[in-house]
């Protein structure tokens, strides 16, 4: 039983220019913590992530959450959770504040990241481990299907998992080989060429098959030579995106992509504002074969839905720390199976959280294993961070999700 | 010169079953307050709207940006106020719990709003009249156009401002008949039929030529029963509206619509979740030639012009206390005149600060002055309650956005 909650708000600043881009030219990765510290002395721990300034209101959105799990037992609370997500998501009053987007919709990701990691912690299984065991009944009872009716009914996305069963063991042969990853940190916005180049080097070194760049830069010519600078180290065998962090309007996006592509990026992501459907439609059609990604922006499942339905992306970088946690982010990608869009987490969690997802996506929902975003620079606060050999995840064994913390055990 | 901010949690419990709806069973009407304490003595006041909890979150982001504008001139902070708002809004670390939406927009709202309404009382004028005085390019200066590109040009606005320059004697003619006004509190979902039937003969004994009834029950017969009721009460010539308050998914407002268009309803507000572009677009498809309205959880211009290229609502029901205020309000006025689409604002402010803008659109940018909805229930704690004579919106003259809560002056 929940027998009490604790939040917590904690921020790391960063060393140099790193996670700079176009837009957050100084962010302090931070997280709203959720603890929910069970009668048994296990606590589950789960959150949402934020760039600093206002981490303090989705920690009070998150105890207000929260406070309602007092009492429950943990069991009995997954067994139904995806009734439990949908009442939190629609309280009445607090609704308003969204509704499923913005502070609450993060505090719910927060509290809802905790609920499962003490799930998996109690029956002592990695998260991975806990969600590819669940019957298809089970896993679908986590997940909240409204608003998605028109596209994907409960019943449906319980097909796709029976489906799916066939095939699992083959699947699992991931977890031996680890979960491939792709080198997010050669490239922040405020690093130099020289700096850029360097770290390109390092990471074709590491055995990364791909990385990414920030672009968005004021003067397009920037980008052009960065993207430029990059491929030339990489060859034509790694797959470089680019990332602009929403910094082009449409006619913007339009013209640079257009100069973009002949570097033959692999996506090209944010092109523009994360609620503009019609605008990456748009420009989805301009600019093909070059592909957008996009999500990390995006708070809930009926946007993303609308952006599945209009054609607009071809990667989702659904974000569990982004949308109301791994309820829905699972929703999100029995979504994308559906449709037959790949699942690329964006990784505010730094992948702790998102290495357990992407097992599940795989060999669970039948999900390609593209790659999952790497982001190293936390790593030396988490109690066990994920491990990248080879440019590879190596699947955590620990129970839980991967979330604690060390600062929490202060 | 702005020497000080000081922001009120404020709410109001509400009698009886009044501001009940589908969703929203309990709400406690509550305003997050900006006030602007002026050298010279006077004070503008804004606010954003909430239903209760969560009313402090929007008050401590508030405070994160007004603070920012301490020390500032409220002349020279409006002469450029787009700039202003585009900077605020884009906040580097505040962004990421947006962008553009939820509790950070809400409270950009609330000191956006302040700011128009030191303005107004700096000059001595009620917003209206600011507003339509302004020269075209000065108006147009208070905006800001980004990820509006594709569809309208601050050159663009500006023409359109300038066109209807002409006509704008003729249509002053509605300060003294007054701007019509709908009557949204004949059927609150909590009320009996009998309520709803007499609260219909007192409407239009009062005057009302428009009213709304709430629906989205569970039992779809008691919503039909219910519009019958209105539809039989107030005859043929008076226009019914109907409110879902986003209770259906798209299948079963496909089939609720369907019945529902015997009765004749003058537009279904919020058929479904807010987010559903494409969802809208359908149902407006199939249910022609009922139309949709909506607007009231839709919290930025990038929305809006989704909805407006989809062809997805008939009625735009933008709200300056959901928006980022008055400046995003009148942005996606400008964006609904170029596509043509009127502009009927939900009223968070119980249409204290909407009297003024409807006023603005109707003169300066030639919108049909359809009407506004009228909600009595805060009337006492305003300094200058909105007055309604026979249906109609008597024309505000007091300085300022009429915003002033008599609490305040505790």
């Amino acid at each position: 039983m929940i027998k009490k909650t604790v939040i917590r708000d904690m921020r790391y600043a960063l060393d140099g220019n790193a996670g700079s881009d176009a837009v957050h030219r100084k962010p302090v990765y931070s997280y709203a913590v959720t603890q929910l510290i069970d009668d048994s002395g296990i606590t589950g721990v789960g959150f949402a992530f934020t760039l600093g300034e206002g981490n303090d209101l989705v920690c009070k959105a998150a105890q207000y959450y929260a406070r309602q799990l007092v009492g429950k037992d943990i069991e009995e609370t997954m067994a139904d959770f995806g009734q439990l997500f949908r009442q939190l998501s629609d309280d009445p009053q607090f609704r308003w504040l969204g509704p499923h987007k913005g502070v609450v919709q993060l505090a719910l990701a927060s509290v809802t990241n905790a609920c499962y990691d003490l799930w998996a912690k109690k029956r002592g299984l990695p998260l991975w481990k806990l969600l590819n065991d669940l019957a298809p009944e089970e896993l679908i009872a986590t997940l909240d299907f409204s608003y998605l009716e028109d596209e994907l009914t409960r019943e449906q996305a319980l097909a796709i998992l029976v489906a799916e069963q066939q095939g699992k063991t083959a699947r699992e042969q991931i977890l031996t080989s680890g979960y491939p990853g792709y080198d997010t940190s050669i490239g922040w916005f405020n690093y130099s060429d020289e700096k850029v180049r360097e770290n390109c080097h390092k990471a074709i070194a590491e055995g990364f098959k791909a990385m990414k760049l920030k672009v968005g830069s004021e003067d397009f010519n920037r980008d052009i030579r960065r993207a430029f600078i990059v491929r030339e180290v990489a060859g034509e065998d790694v797959k470089v995106m680019l990332d602009a962090n929403q910094q082009w309007n449409l006619p913007q996006a339009i013209e640079i992509c257009g100069q973009l592509k002949s570097m033959n990026p692999y996506w090209i992501e944010e092109p523009t504002h994360p609620d503009d459907i019609l605008a990456h439609q748009q420009l989805a059609q301009i600019i093909a074969p070059v592909k957008i990604a996009l999500g990390e922006h995006v708070p809930n499942k009926v946007l993303f839905k609308n952006y599945l339905q209009a054609g607009a992306a071809a990667f989702i970088q659904v974000d569990a720390v982004r949308v109301g946690g791994v309820s829905e982010f699972l929703t999100v990608s029995l979504l994308c199976k559906k449709f037959g869009i790949p699942v690329v987490p964006h990784v505010g969690d730094m992948g702790q959280l998102h290495q357990h997802l992407v097992l599940f996506n795989h060999i669970s929902m039948g999900h390609e294993a593209l790659f999952l975003e790497h982001i190293p620079h936390l790593k030396q606060h988490f109690a066990h961070p994920a491990q990248i050999t080879g440019g590879f995840y190596q699947t955590p064994m620990e129970p839980g999700s991967s979330c604690d913390l060390l600062a929490l055990k202060d």
